[in-house]
């Protein structure tokens, strides 16, 4: 069923300042969940919206708490998520690199001590919308074996670039791993294959079986080695520059909390002007365009799916739709 | 066979300065030569080597040409490399970075109009020894389909990022190709299949025979779709952020030069301190050793080569080094 994005966004709104947040921040979190599944990642929209209301009833996550900037140098910064709302923390950290560029080319800010974010992608859409480039990581806690072992020691370290423009910004929003834990569970209960080997079964065969990968715990790094070099980059780089936590760090807590994450913006708008930034981007988006129907560029699925959802109204899934008036 | 670090060193030296390098440049260009030979990145030692004098001798290269500074906004600058020696322009790129980053916490140079930097984790490396974190890439001319089409069309956009340790650097230098044209060529030579498949034959069928990759000339990305986005948002973002030319602009050109690139260094032992630094990133390469003998952490592999060239000399080809000497 379809519903429309104001009705989405008041029934999030109403659940959350339920839950103790302010209005403020009720309203920030329903318009980025809204915008998640209006953008068509329901794996993170309502799918996900019940543990987070688990995480807060639990008191995991402190709805009052406010991240703290706890030291500078020049145009980096590290901030303290006191363990506070993922998405809030996010948007905060997002938006200080955001106003760190606008006066100095470029910022950064090291968030440790958070919780999940929800949408990676959402704060690349964040600093594109301010025109500017948007770099951010997350680490997690272990989801994959790193290439050469075995047994679950890496996590998958979700990484997003975007950069601005008019018609519709581009936008990476990817995981190390081939296909998400998520993406698994749904192939297998529906009863279909990947259609690419997505990991190993307990043989140690590379395998297209979801149900196999869940039972082996052992689903492939992207690119095999590189992609398992590169989560594990990405979380020495999201530790070192917080000053928080790695994955096995938070794997030893026991379940995923208190994770790191690197925002760097760059304000490219400025450097070379409107005008330029679109011509060398829509440069390239034209070229791959001509490349046929089936190639895309980073974004555009997102963009036909935020069209369909504002003509038509946001895909939502009856139950877990009852489910969230319910908590409203 | 293998020779010394410095012999190896001097006949680079030697054949530079006769190409008409100056005597400044010519003992860097020859000292990243070796260092890649020594680290046992044979692509970009010896084996890369008559290329460079080829274009050198064409006039593709202008060894005289100074890159500079056409732009500033803040921490970020846009550097015209005037089609010089690629190793030069991304030395002076990846040396003003740090430069800004020293004094400002981070700084990013976008360079435009420059030659192939042979290996890319070189400028890592040069990041990691000033105590920085680096990131660099490059855009290249066409190498491999955009996901969901058959021609090529993108480049294979080598990234690195690099991290201080003063046991040995963490460094990932990574192409978006599962496997580089050069590895292909040489196990088609040898007779061998690829470990796993590296792109598709002719009729469509992902294939681990090198040779049938090389004729289809459709070479796999890693992770499928996810490393075809990837090496779009890197083109884009080397483009944009130089000003330079795009991927499809480069290859409509029919040969490989006036490339773009982006340099990023962050000062992180000035944010946390060497102490802080050494812990947070040993902490993670113990946990990767813990899992097993097989399991490196990016930039194991590099250290042990240079440690064994370093003792018992550089392995060099026999062919290549006798041809080195006669260009000296």
């Amino acid at each position: 069923m379809r519903v429309s994005f104001d009705e989405l966004k008041d029934a999030f709104d109403k659940a959350l300042v339920k839950a103790g947040l302010s209005e403020d921040r009720a309203k920030l979190c329903a318009q980025l969940f809204t915008e998640n599944q209006c953008d068509g990642v329901y794996s993170h929209g309502l799918n996900r919206f019940p543990s987070l209301m688990s995480h807060i009833a639990s008191g995991q996550i402190d709805v009052h708490s406010e991240p703290e900037c706890t030291k500078a140098l020049g145009v980096v910064e590290q901030w303290d998520g006191k363990m506070g709302l993922g998405q809030v923390n996010a948007h905060v950290a997002m938006g200080r690199a955001i106003e760190v560029a606008k006066e100095h080319g470029m910022g950064c800010v090291g968030l440790s001590n958070t919780n999940h974010w929800m949408r990676a992608g959402a704060y690349g859409l964040q600093a594109a919308d301010a025109g500017c480039i948007g770099m951010c990581w997350t680490n997690t806690t272990v989801l994959m074996p790193p290439w050469g072992a075995e047994g679950k020691r890496i996590g998958n370290n979700p990484m997003v670039m975007s950069i601005p423009r008019d018609g519709g910004h581009l936008l990476l929003d990817m995981a190390m791993s081939q296909y998400s834990n998520g993406k698994l569970e749904i192939l297998k209960q529906r009863g279909e294959d990947l259609p690419l080997a997505g990991g190993y079964d307990s043989e140690g065969n590379l395998t297209c079986d979801p149900g196999a990968i869940l039972d082996s715990k052992r689903a492939l790094p992207i690119g095999y080695w590189k992609g398992s070099a590169l989560a594990v980059m990405l979380d020495v780089l999201a530790a070192v520059i917080s000053g928080g936590l790695s994955t096995h760090q938070i794997a030893a807590q026991g379940s995923e909390y208190a994770v790191s994450q690197t925002y760097i913006a760059l304000d490219v708008t400025s450097l070379v002007g409107q005008g330029v930034r679109e011509q060398i981007v829509n440069n390239v988006v034209n070229d791959l365009q001509e490349a046929g129907e089936d190639v895309r560029y980073p974004g555009a699925g997102m963009l036909r799916i935020r069209e369909e959802s504002l003509e038509l109204g946001v895909v939502v899934d009856e139950g877990q739709w009852n489910d969230l008036l319910k908590m409203g």
